[in-house]
């Protein structure tokens, strides 16, 4: 591995400058995916290693950001345990038919990842062998894969979710349970096939009441990380976690290497908090990259100056990059990260 | 006023019980408002007062709530301010034309709410003769209308609305300023024709990020205070501010005299971050009223429980009800917070 900064700097030690990387980096923003994607659909793209990992290459080439991080989808999971995938064109992939009952729930699989998964599995190992940056798995927190297999349209309330657990709250945990033991399996997996990293997707931790967040959510989070490093107690974790500065103190606790924060939170704060103990990865508004040059510098060197000097801060945005972005505009981006970040690495 | 322990708690003056109303009380889950919406459309019911009245006085008669809350909207002011606003079917009101460029903000202009928004202030005056509660009168924050000034579909990501502060923050202040004037000669007004307290509606501060929140939302919501309570300093001020705890001891530093607080707010932190200068409102959440009996009577004591003995609470929701949330669980709160909190005032 030529560039290691990133594992570095999630693990405390000392860099030359603060690494970069980018929430849904292989995406729509790039003109070269969008080639990609005239010819095949979405299913397509993450189940075909092939394409998948040349996908997931593109980012590192053309905007050469310091980690890759496979391309696929955190629905990959709830699909491996019996929910059939499709793509509603213009929104996303949606399950074929939510969760509603308790046999829904008990016809639920814990499957086995290197036979449900393998597409996923395959596609790291030919990544691997191509690059010499990181490169970071993923799956989706608990909670999160919950809440989406409630509903036909996500992204609003989450009511059913919501509703579910509050009314049926034994089933939920049942269900929760299932969903641990799937997401760490298929993280351990991804490491065994060369993850350097991996990164938990917290997304909709953020919509639960205050008890609720830490009954259904981050206790599961937690308990996954556990199964992963009572495994793999080297492999870098991150935890992002959105719109939940309710409970940072708790999101350090976990046993996460790296907090992964949204614009909303304060770094500088999160850095006190963080007591040097957990790195802190992000924290730009994705929206600022819809601007110009200058703004872009200016907003990056904020955040530059708001961590302060030492080596535990991964630069990245707080949120996925909008589809829109300007392809340039990240180019921007990463040249004034890598060029700034050298006064506060002396 | 035959019942005026909403305002008493307000102030933090004994009561035998804890108050409760419900944001959006006047809406679409009382059978008697749908049966009006059948024969006028939106904005004919919020620009009739005897019809705004009416629908205002509807859940303090049904549902046994200690307070009324004028029946409008917050893009009343835009529209007074020189933004014309239609109604998209299904989705609510839009404005005719977004802000796009600087002369669209000079062409704005400080309304005299007594001739732009007579309307409002003659649905107070009528309310208030028939009512035997409080009645509270409000608007939205200047950067919450701002953000919708940007937007033709709002709720998403407000990107227009935030690239103008990163992009023209001038300007950005400019129009703020001017929001702030409006809206507090607003509040004044509705303070004038008889409304008993005022709530402002920051919806859309917690979007943005640490350091903006304050200097375009924060900043201007102080500065509104300012203006009424240089005029009323004795009619209670809530401010309701979604999705920021990251900034609660700043929310609480603004004047106000409550502040509403959403679900992912704890009740108990937030109690001891306010020290007793302010009263809390909250904060259920509104998926909660979709459940049965049984989990709404739990889930509201658990707050009750939460907030512990004392005189400065309001219970209310952490947003607005639901319009698909059944009408008879409303009841069922609202006896429940009635007779529950009756052991937390003793």
């Amino acid at each position: 591995m030529k560039n290691d900064i990133f594992l570095k700097a999630c693990k405390g030690e000392k860099t030359e400058r603060t690494p970069i990387w980018i929430m849904r980096q292989a995406g729509r923003y790039l003109p070269e995916y969008r080639k990609i994607r005239q010819r095949y659909d979405f299913i397509t793209m993450i189940k075909t290693p092939e394409l998948a990992s040349e996908i997931t290459i593109q980012p590192i080439e053309i905007i050469g950001v310091d980690a890759g991080i496979i391309f696929s989808d955190i629905l990959v999971v709830p699909e491996a345990m019996g929910l059939k995938l499709y793509i509603d064109e213009g929104k996303g992939p949606r399950f074929e038919k939510n969760i509603q009952t308790e046999s829904d729930i008990e016809n639920l699989c814990v499957p086995d990842p290197t036979e449900k998964l393998k597409y996923v599995l395959n596609a790291i190992e030919l990544t691997k062998r191509n690059i010499d940056v990181p490169l970071i798995g993923f799956a989706g927190s608990p909670w999160t894969l919950f809440a989406y297999m409630f509903e036909n349209e996500p992204g609003k309330d989450f009511k059913n979710a919501k509703l579910f657990i509050y009314t049926s709250s034994k089933l939920a945990h049942k269900l929760l349970e299932k969903l641990t033991l799937a997401v760490s399996d298929f993280l351990i997996a991804q490491i065994e096939s060369g993850a350097d990293a991996i990164q938990i997707f917290d997304t909709w931790g953020g919509i639960l009441s205050y008890d609720e967040f830490k009954e259904f959510s981050l206790k599961y989070i937690a308990y996954a990380i556990e199964r992963v490093k009572s495994k793999f107690d080297k492999i870098p974790i991150i935890l992002f976690s959105k719109g939940t500065w309710q409970w940072i103190d708790e999101i350090i606790a976990t046993g996460c290497d790296v907090i992964s924060i949204d614009w909303t939170f304060d770094i500088k704060k999160a850095r006190i908090k963080s007591n040097e103990k957990v790195s802190i990865q992000g924290n730009l508004d994705p929206v600022v990259l819809l601007s110009e040059p200058e703004v872009i510098k200016r907003e990056a060197i904020k955040i530059l100056e708001k961590y302060g000097i030492g080596n535990r801060h991964i630069f990245n945005l707080g949120h996925g990059i909008l589809p829109d972005t300007p392809f340039e505009n990240v180019k921007v981006l990463v040249e004034t990260v890598k060029s700034e970040s050298k006064h506060y690495h002396k």
